[in-house]
């Protein structure tokens, strides 16, 4: 009775988001959920249910994106990976399936997430689809000193679509800003967890900080206004990236 | 007669070479120098003789390639570096275009030319069309020594096409080999010039050895016997990007 043991399957995904109306499945559109549960419907003869660490949004990429899955299926972990990248579209690709205690849940097991976004002020064709290009130039130095009074744990309402069905209180652990070649900088997030919209509207309100257009401890105004219409513009969508989930 | 004055303009252009048939104009088909010449007849209205460092082949990007071009134009310079970003599609941009003086040759001047080339392991979408992915695991530190044996100034007849028209002598100043995030290896290459299809034809072999096919010091006997079957494949034209080039 090998076969019909339930096993918990987890999947290491990576994908570039352009194509995608973001992670979860909906009828009539491409997402990244619905491609990956029509492939593993086909290998395993069974829909499976996906719980997903991170449900980006339209647009959104993911270096790191984890996900896992019951099955009854005796396809081996690594035949499984093999099978899916070669019937996936090469947009996305499964970088790693391995075989997890039953009680691993991708979703409510992460201890952090780690999301980067990046901007280049110079116009660029090779990083189209995966930087924001802006007009402006940016001082790294202010929104470093902005972004180091968002860091602990706050009440993140200002940067955010009203939710009252979830808590808006967050844990960043740590925004990092690094240059990045030829031109920008890359803006790195951690935190327990992020509410809808959360790193665009942080990066929004950074880059107008970078642009000398909010003084870095506006940032804080704006943080314990927990007023949406305080802080910046949300960032579009193709700068950001779902790097690393951490359990 | 302001107008009439012949100004020489240096343009500095990135690219994301997926869907050009390379740099050099041809008939039929899209290529960088094409779309940019067509452009600038529009906006001049005279047919530009483009003049470029590194002619690229079909597939490979550049970051940082630089060409001149004489114009009776009095259009301001950064003004027609926006008009053609404007009027170009968007996977070739203008970073830079200034007035230079007459006797800049974009080809003739450049001392150094620096190529890049990424390799991955792992299996990619965000990439893809910008890493080679390989699946074999790479010894960076072979790949290193095998290199070193590469630098100075060599007949590298054994890592391109023959061409009795040039000589084969390229004096190779650094080949350095990086890891990359979040997995791979970027194989740089700096030097006076570049043969037809060298830097691919060098990865190719570089990676023989980081499989371990190839010891390092066959590289040597590679390189002396002066004979292209004994190198290794051409490696794909989506690894490589022209960086910068040095006057």
């Amino acid at each position: 009775m090998k076969g019909l043991d339930t096993k918990n399957i987890r999947l290491d995904i990576e994908y570039d988001g352009t194509s995608f109306s973001g992670w979860q499945r909906q009828p009539g559109v491409r997402t990244v959920e619905g491609e990956i549960a029509a492939v593993l419907s086909e290998l395993t003869g069974a829909e499976p249910e996906l719980i997903v660490a991170g449900r980006t949004d339209s647009g959104v990429h993911a270096l790191g994106q984890v996900a896992n899955f019951s099955t009854v299926s005796d396809m081996p972990p690594r035949e499984m990976r093999n099978a899916l990248n070669s019937l996936l579209d090469e947009d996305v690709r499964i970088i790693a399936a391995e075989e997890v205690p039953l009680d691993f849940n991708a979703r409510y097991d992460a201890r952090r997430r780690v999301y980067r976004y990046e901007i280049t002020p110079r116009p660029t064709s090779v990083w189209r689809r995966f930087r924001w290009y802006v007009k402006w130039s940016l001082d790294a130095s202010a929104m470093r000193s902005a972004a180091e009074r968002l860091v602990g744990e706050h009440d993140f309402s200002a940067f955010t679509y009203k939710d009252e069905t979830r808590s808006p209180f967050v844990e960043v652990t740590e925004i990092r800003i690094d240059e990045i070649e030829p031109a920008g900088v890359a803006l790195t997030f951690v935190a327990n967890r992020f509410l809808r919209k959360m790193v665009r509207m942080l990066v929004g309100t950074l880059v107008e900080v970078g642009r000398l257009k909010m003084q870095p401890e506006e940032v804080c105004d704006t943080l314990e206004s927990c007023d949406r219409t305080r802080s910046g513009p949300c960032a579009p969508p193709h700068g950001l990236f779902l790097v690393r989930v951490e359990y």
